[in-house]
Parts: C-alpha cells; sequence; structure tokens
C-alpha cells in the first residue's frame, strides 16, 4: 500500500513539467518548479508536516517534537535541467517525504523515540543551469555562499534570484531549521550499481572538480566582406578550447578525468556576422586530486596557447575548485548496518557529480545514499530507474532516518 | 545646405537603436525597426512623397508624374545587424530619399524631362540577423521568395515575420510599383576604394556564395557523471566543424575564399549538460565559382568525417547557392559616366557582400555603387566612413537618378 503511494505520489510529481519525451523541464525558480513546489506544500498540509521557507526558497517540511533541538534534514531538489530526466532530485526529496511520514508514524506510535526534530527538504537551485553556481539553496545554508550575493545573481535574461522566487511565490522569510545531520538518497548517475547487480551505493567521497567561465573575444565583422587576415573570430579561438578540453580529458587514463564544455553561448549569433564573443563553461573532474591539478595546468597553458594564436584574447571570467573530501566514516557504517537490517545489498562508492550532500557534510554527519540509474544515462529525458529501485531505496532511506533520529550524535550508534 | 541637411537627417536616424558605443541595434521587424520606419515615413510626408508599404513590409516613397509608368527605384535597406554599424544599408536608404528629392525638385523645375516616375524603397530585412534568410523583401519583389512563405518565417523565439510586422505597424497592402531600374548605393564593407584613394566603386558584378544550415545531433548527457567512453557530446563535433571550415578557407590562395560559422547555438546550454544539439550556419563565398564548387565539395567531405568519428551525427537541414553574376554593362557605364560628369573618381569592383541589388538586377537594369568604408571594418559598431564620402555619394546618387530618369530603356543613353 506504501508503495503504492510513493508510485502514485511519483507519477503525480513527473507530470509537473514533464516533457513529451518522459522526461521533465523544470528549472530552478521557474513556473514549472512553483508548481512542484506547491504540490510539496500540499502534500505537507494533508501529513501533518508545517511548510517554511528560508530567504533562498529552500523549503522544508517540519516535523518538531522537541523545541529548541536540531532536526535530521532529509531530502534533495525538485529543481532540474533544461529536458531533464525525471528521477534526478525529485525521486530523493519524494523519499525523504516518505521516509519522514514513515518516521513521524513510528514517533507517534512509540516504536521510535526521537532525540532530534526531523524535516524534509527540498533545496533551491541544486542544478545551476538557469542561475549559476549550482548547489544554491544548500550553499547558502551551510554558509559556503553570502546569501544577498545569491539573491542578486541574474539568469541570462537578466531576471534575478530574488525576482524569480517573488514571481513564484517562494521568497521566504522563515528561519533555516539548525541541522543535527543530513540524508539523502539520489540515482547514482553512472553503471556502477547496475554492473554490479548492487541496490544501494553508500558515497564515501565526492570527486573534485574545477569549473571555469571563460570569455573568448574577437571582433565583430561580416562574414561576406572580411577577408581572412582581418578576422578576431571569437567561435574559432572558443572551438579551438573546446577540442584542447577534449583531448586533455583523453590524455588521461580511462575514467581519470572527466572534461566537458556545457554552456557555450555565441554573440551577437547571426549567420552573417563573425562572432565577436564566445562565453563558455568549462567542467574538470576527477577522483584523483593531483590528476584534477595537472589537468588544471594543462588547461592554462591551452587557454595561453589560444591567446598565442593572436587572433584572439581569452579571460578567465570566474573560476572555482571543489576538493575531493570524504562522508564521515560513521555515517557510511551506520547506513551499511541500515541496509543489513533492510536485507539490501551495499557497496562503498565515490559521487562523480555534485549533491546538496556535498555542501551538507562539511557542517553536518551527512549521509549519502544512491540507487541503480539505467546505464548511467543522467540529464536526459530518457533517465530511469526500475520501481524496485525506487521502492528500496525508500525502504533504505526510512532505517536511516530511523537510526539518525536515535543516534546521539545524530550519527554513532 | 542640402548637405547640412544630409547629415543632419543621418545623425538624427542614427539615434534611433543607437548603441553606447555608436552603432546602432536595429533587426528587422523589431521596435528598433518600426521606429526608423516611422521617421522615414515622417520624411516623405514632410517632402511631399507618398507613402506605400507592401505585403512584406517594403516600403516606398512615390514621386508619380506618369500615371500606370514604371518605376526608377532608389533604396537600401534600414535594418541591421546586432550591434552593428550605423552606415550599412540606413546609408543608402537615406541618400536615395536625398538624391530623389532632389530629382523631384529638377523635374518640377523643369530641368529633367522624366520618363519615369520614381520612388525610395526601404527594402525589409536585407540583414537576415532575425528572419532568415536574407534579402528577404528584395527577394520577395523579385520573386526569388514566396510571398506567403516568407510571412510564415519565424525567429528564433518563434515570432513570424508577419506578426513582427503587424507589430510594428507595416503589414502594409499597398502593391508593389514596378520598376524600370534600380540603384542602390552602400558602403564597401572591404579596403579597396580606401587602399586606392577612390571616391566611388561601380559594381560589375557579385561574389558567388553558399550558405548552409547544419544540425549536429548528439546526446544530451551529465558533465560530472557520463564517462567519454558513453559521449555523444554534440559541441565537439560542431567545434569540429568550426575548424574545418577556417582550414578549408585557410588551403586556397589568399583572398579567394571566405569560410566563416555566424550563427551557432547550443543545446540545452547549460554548465553542466554535455549539449545534445548544436545548429550552425556556414558561410562559403568566393569570386570564383570553380574555386566555390571545390569548396563546397571539401566543406561536404568534412561533413563526412566528422559524423564518421562515429561520435555525432550531421544533418544538412537547408543549402542554397547564390551564383555570381554580372550587373548589366550598360549601368556601368552611366554610372562612369554620371561620375565623371559629377568629377568623382570611380573604379569598378566586385561585391562580396550580398546587397538588395543582387536580386533586382536578375529582374530589372540595376546600377549598384560604393562609397568608402574605413578599414573595410562592417558589421561593427565601429563601422565609419568620412563625411565627405557620405555627400560626394549622394552627388553621384543624384547624378545617376536623374540619368535613369531620362534613358529610354532605364539605362542606355
Amino acid at each position: 500500500m506504501a508503495d503504492r503511494d510513493f508510485l502514485a505520489d511519483f507519477a503525480a510529481l513527473s507530470r509537473i513539467g514533464a516533457t513529451p519525451n518522459g522526461g521533465v523541464h523544470r528549472e530552478a525558480g521557474s513556473q514549472a518548479d512553483g508548481a512542484a513546489r506547491r504540490w510539496l506544500c500540499e502534500w505537507f498540509d494533508h501529513h501533518g508536516l508545517a511548510t517554511a521557507v528560508d530567504r533562498v526558497g529552500n523549503m522544508y517540511g517540519l516535523a518538531e517534537w522537541l523545541p529548541g533541538a536540531p532536526y535530521v534534514l532529509v531530502g534533495s531538489h525538485l529543481d532540474s535541467q533544461p529536458t531533464a530526466g525525471r528521477f534526478d532530485g525529485a525521486y530523493g526529496v519524494l523519499a525523504a517525504v516518505h521516509a519522514v511520514a514513515a518516521a513521524r508514524d513510528a514517533v507517534a506510535g512509540g516504536a521510535v523515540v526521537p532525540m532530534f526534530n526531523l524535516a524534509v527538504v527540498n533545496w533551491f537551485n541544486e542544478e545551476g543551469s538557469r542561475f549559476s553556481p549550482s548547489l544554491m539553496g544548500s550553499g547558502v545554508y551551510t554558509g559556503h555562499l553570502d546569501l544577498d550575493a545569491t539573491l542578486e545573481v541574474a539568469d541570462q535574461s537578466g531576471v534575478t534570484v530574488r525576482e524569480a522566487l517573488t514571481e513564484i511565490g517562494f521568497a521566504g522569510s522563515d528561519p533555516m531549521p539548525p541541522a543535527a545531520s543530513y540524508a539523502e538518497i539520489h540515482i547514482e548517475q553512472g553503471r556502477i550499481l547496475q554492473d554490479t547487480g548492487t541496490t544501494i551505493g553508500i558515497v564515501t567521497a565526492n570527486w573534485a572538480a574545477r569549473k571555469y567561465s571563460i570569455t573568448v573575444h574577437g571582433a565583430q565583422s561580416h562574414t561576406g566582406a572580411t577577408h581572412l587576415a582581418d578576422r578576431r573570430d571569437a567561435l574559432v579561438g572558443a572551438a579551438r578550447l573546446v577540442l584542447a578540453v577534449r583531448e586533455l580529458a583523453e590524455a588521461f587514463d580511462p575514467g581519470q578525468l572527466l572534461g566537458s564544455v556545457g554552456r557555450f553561448t555565441v554573440r551577437p549569433n547571426s549567420p552573417v556576422v563573425v562572432p565577436g564573443t564566445v562565453t563558455l563553461a568549462v567542467d574538470l573532474r576527477s577522483a584523483d586530486p593531483e590528476a584534477l591539478d595537472k589537468a588544471h595546468e594543462l588547461f592554462l597553458a591551452e587557454l595561453d596557447a589560444v591567446r598565442a594564436g593572436g587572433e584572439v584574447e581569452v579571460s578567465i571570467d570566474e573560476m572555482s575548485a571543489r576538493p575531493s573530501s570524504r562522508y564521515p566514516a560513521a555515517g557510511v557504517e551506520l547506513a551499511e548496518a541500515a541496509a543489513g537490517r533492510a536485507g539490501l545489498s551495499s557497496r562503498r562508492m565515490l559521487t562523480m557529480a555534485g549533491h546538496d550532500s556535498v555542501c551538507l557534510k562539511d557542517v553536518v554527519p551527512t549521509v549519502m545514499l544512491f540507487i541503480p540509474s539505467d546505464q548511467g544515462i543522467s540529464h536526459n529525458e530518457a533517465e530511469y530507474s526500475e520501481d524496485r529501485d525506487l521502492l528500496d531505496g525508500v525502504r533504505m532511506l526510512t532505517e536511516v532516518v530511523a537510526a539518525l533520529l536515535t543516534s546521539p550524535s545524530g550519527l554513532a550508534r
């Protein structure tokens, strides 16, 4: 019955911002994000959780038993990439909703005696596609990002975070509930669990990442009248960087380094104008900090090589590094014990992608869990996980939440 | 006095859609285009020319002496590329306005006995940046383009030509005035006149051009979780095409072939998503039809090479060819004689860029004139021509208009 409820809820949530090919398009602060948030508010209302919204738009569904005590927070994010899959983030929020409701019932029935309060959380703008950077709501919550500066971040059409949150009715004023611990479950977005026939991944550390916002500066001119010798074609320079990033990644051992250019915006973008500027977002990742440092040096050398060609200028507008760091060992052990009680196979693994838990683990004891993703397909409408895995993940998270509620430190048993 | 009037009018026109760096941003059918068009209507009203607007938004300022007789048409276009120069097209319209007014006064005073009616024309969407293809108004006028299909062309946000013209109040219903001949003056957008110290260029033929709309098809995926072996990165494939076009152009003798990618649109264009598709506009041009044919073959081979890489698919969505063809010799001779009478130096030359006159010359006797462009800079806010050259061009065009009005065939004296 609970399983049927979960799957029905997931189907309902997946209809919000649905795309024709079975995905969702629900970027942070969009009308579709607003609709998904209202759906979640109604769920909280119907199930006796108190809704709170903080100033950066993080939403909480609160169960408070111990006034003044901190909260076990459990959640993920409802926002998506453009034309994305329906599981990324949304599954984690809905699993948290059901795990929290089950724990709340267990407390009410006396089966669990909580040492903390409990809350579902839907973090604002985990994806970072419309408003950069990613991990925005959890970044503000944990102090990695400044609230006021974050509210002034604008999308490519000039709309700020503050305006977008106001527009959808989620510019809140509630205080952020203090956390005793944090748990999150997410689709793997890789093939390891599927390939090894494992149900639950328990994350021990995140890959390190370096991100760069680059502008290639040329000079706008006429495609039909400007001789090659007179050109300063920003697109030619930017294309060289795209291929340099690919070649750089290929120069490492297979699986050691990822290198990508995701955003790539050409101006003025007219068929008969040699492009004047291109802005591009470069993303380098590795589990091995030394490999990433080496890749960083090689990338800077590629920028110099493009500059040295003499046709264009290249500037680094922003540069950030997310180090590889470990999730607490006590949380990994708590999760392994929970998997054992639930009768689910599990393995320790790394997360390649970023998650809100990457922010949270820096400030509170944090448990990060994965379920299998079919073929590892993600950020694509074809993203898929089996119902059986979705339901096993909810059972696993429910065990973890019960354990966190009764652990004196929030983690150690 | 006439010179001061022209320069004052040009300054007034240049303020419409002006950019901070001295250019204009006045794409076809935009609010700024509408404002420039209303300014031109007022000019026609104040100077006794009758305004007519046809169904594709071409505007005419008519002086009719001989009911039923065809018109000497004189004009260019008021629309611009994004963040463009203020001379491209607008100079030609304003020069036509002043030349037509002078001719009208000469007729009124009896100094010229016209064999035709006379009209200024502002062609719709010469530039093709917002609505593709370029040369849209003159293409419909000359039958190169279908009216109804053209009105349904949409910009990148889905607004059609019909909607944009209605929005700015220039979806007309007047008949197209029949042409006896056509004259146009334009900035050169090259360095030849400046480098040779010549005031007037007389165009004898246009460069041939081939244009391609290409889509590179990959698969959207997660930049942080998709291993290189699993990627189908449309941006990597498209970057290879950008560099292939550049290398292809460089493989020809200097000045023989131009190759460019102007429009380049990446989807979904998120920092953390491997791009699923890229659409790009490729532009190849040469004065030598054989060189262009060779370049076409090489380009198709490059598409095959990218496909053969196995990572992406490549489709040609549209492909068009503009042949090199000659302007009528009688028009060139008429213009040379007019330059002689005006005491202006002139030389015969080719046009590399497309102009509305390229369409017109296929259906009526056509004269195409250039004035110098500083350093050949064009489609750039820094585009510049000297006042002296602007004014000499108006004198030249006035001589040509008078000659066309009194030439029995519209050209031969």
